[in-house]
């Protein structure tokens, strides 16, 4: 079937009517900051315009701001495998893994085990919290064989940015609770894109992006996970005031809300949580089970095609469907400017160090003849050598 | 002088029409959440529209998106009397709370020092730092008589939420240097209200709101102080990516980077940052000598004018301008549904507990005459025993 005629097949294909995208642009980047929902603008203008121009102090009660943490923590849980009760938005993904790391440090001795090459927030993350409290930090490449009867706290992220490899969620939990110890897992590359079943594998907490799959906009506030047999037991040690019991009976005393509330920390970002609550919003009325299909048959194509130039590539993403998130990674040697032409040219993937070119597939928007085309376009720009153009050397600040 | 004629005579009056107030609406909560800046909603809706739809993942570079907290920190500098590069906007005030005060925890023995009374969130966690470090946290009304040699970190709220009182920075942070302590300063109820002078006073560090008197929206990021010889030697725990050397680079080990820009953690908060910006921006062209005589001006003449009034109203707030802030409390045995009633005519103020009724005078748009029309209004809710009503006894989640 050409990519034309499973795009008119796609029972998902109208939903890239939903976002703001130039029809001649092919995104693939949405695994880094996912597209712009067209009702995202008209929700922030009513947000900006309307609660707080007009509403002003009153829209915390009136507009739900003070409830759109965990009305939207309940919206993103349906995508995680989680209970509505135990997903909260609030702060950065980094900042949130600092909360349920070192909550989880308090909870149990011993040290935190991690491996190389983690997502580098998650390993710096990971650093402070154990310079902090003085707990051991191993970085290993075997997980499985280190996680022992010393161990607190296993941090994983659960598709790998660089290259989309998956961890089994539900072995490693396991083996991390043959020891009584509690594992972290970063959903960022996963959640909205691909399946995750936090309950069904027994997970006891967990972090997540709001700019990514979940296209809240760029810097979205982020999620956190903790399963609610954990609720009572685990304590944040960033305990602001909307973690508390009664925030507005302004206390002098901490005392930690039930639930998931506790795990807030300061005054809730309401622009940001109303972006992120439009991008969440366009998942409500989907099967879920077709998105997680079409992410597969996205990366399954792009890999087919690469596969079928001889252009320099090196396929690094697992080639078994079930062991790969929604973006694919590729090494070539001339990795940084064959990404800057192929953006100049209108397909926009991003570059990783060393050498790693990566496109990511959001189930979304993203059209089959997007993927004929980054493929065409990649292979044109290597076989006229135009990424040898001075212009396309040069570096830029974010990469 | 009649308050009209005072509204006309003041070189502010026209600051008002750039902001999104209704003409009727007497607004005193700017303390709590600033009025919406006209510029604001076409800021912010260019940031979502173009930079994110159109820029997508190129506008970190090309929208200025990554030097948004450093710039937007710049911008702060001259309403609190720091240097450009000793400010940065980040996260929530709890959060940049958590970092600076476990930051000072770390680089000198011995307690926290702060006093009752102050705001619930600086309480809260400067009791979640001090049990996760195990270090001794002093509540005390006298903080002066309290500092000594095993002092780590005094941590106080320059101008007070309830009362309105002032600190003497300059004072308490020399009796703090002379035992080798340092000291935390909560900004959030004075920075762009009344003067303030960080570096004249040698602070050492300080944390702020970004949505009260700086008038950047619901939730806004906040900003956080270093002054620059604490820079090399101080670190905060939350060591996410944004705070690194080379967050670009991917690598493994965290290393902080120079200067303020290692206070940051997680991806920063765009459509914050843009509302933000765009508060911030309309002090730019302002004389602040102006700003802060008119706030001295409002606080004095509402004092004046409750004073005159036979009510039950207790002034709580110093009547010494030099002594408050931007606000004054009032308490009143009715305080709750006397708040209420004021709210249903159009004159906003907010109750805090237990019987303290609050009236913010943000000096870029509060009118002489708000100030009188608040007063007249609250006598006439007293002398009608409108506040008796029983829909005006109700409780809400936020107060």
């Amino acid at each position: 079937m050409t990519p034309e005629a499973r795009d008119a097949a796609d029972p998902l294909r109208h939903v890239r009517e939903r976002f703001a995208l130039l029809d001649y642009l092919t995104y693939l980047d949405g695994n880094s900051l996912g597209a712009l929902p067209k009702a995202t603008a008209d929700a922030v203008a009513k947000t900006v315009s309307e609660d707080w121009g007009n509403g002003l102090i009153r829209s915390w009660n009136h507009a739900g701001w003070i409830d759109a943490p965990a009305r939207i923590g309940a919206k993103i849980a349906p995508l995680i495998g989680a209970q509505p009760h135990e997903v909260i938005a609030a702060d950065s993904t980094s900042v949130n893994l600092f909360k349920l790391l070192t909550a989880a440090l308090q909870a149990r001795p011993g040290k935190i085990v991690t491996e190389p090459g983690n997502f580098p927030t998650d390993l710096y993350i990971a650093q402070g919290a154990a310079n902090l409290l003085g707990r051991p930090l191993v970085t290993t490449d075997d997980v499985l064989g280190d996680i022992d009867d010393d161990t607190a706290v296993v941090l994983l992220t659960h598709v790998h940015y660089k290259t989309a490899a998956v961890h089994d969620m539900a072995a490693i939990t396991a083996a991390a609770h043959r020891h009584n110890a509690l594992v972290l897992w970063d959903l960022s590359h996963s959640a909205g894109a691909i399946p995750v079943d936090l309950n069904g594998a027994k997970a006891d907490l967990a972090v997540g992006c709001g700019y990514k799959y979940l296209n809240g906009g760029p810097g979205a506030p982020a999620f956190l996970f903790v399963a609610e047999r954990h609720h009572d037991s685990l304590h944040s040690p960033l305990t602001g005031w909307m973690g508390h019991a009664e925030p507005f009976a302004f206390r002098d005393d901490y005392a930690p809300a039930e639930g998931i509330r506790r795990f807030l920390c300061g005054t809730p970002p309401i622009l940001g949580l109303a972006a992120l609550e439009a991008g969440i919003d366009i998942f409500a009325d989907l099967d879920l089970g077709a998105v997680f299909a079409k992410s597969r048959a996205l990366t399954s194509l792009f890999i087919e095609l690469i596969d079928a130039t001889d252009l320099g590539f090196e396929v690094v993403t697992p080639r078994d469907p079930a062991r790969r998130g929604s973006h694919v990674s590729l090494t070539h040697p001339h990795a940084w400017p064959i990404c800057q032409t192929a953006i100049a040219r209108g397909v926009i993937g991003d570059f990783r160090a060393p050498d790693i070119l990566r496109f990511g597939f959001t189930p979304l928007y993203t059209r089959f003849t997007d993927v004929a085309r980054a493929v065409e376009t990649l292979a044109d720009i290597i076989q006229t050598r135009e990424y040898e153009h001075p212009r396309f050397q040069r570096r830029a600040a974010v990469t």
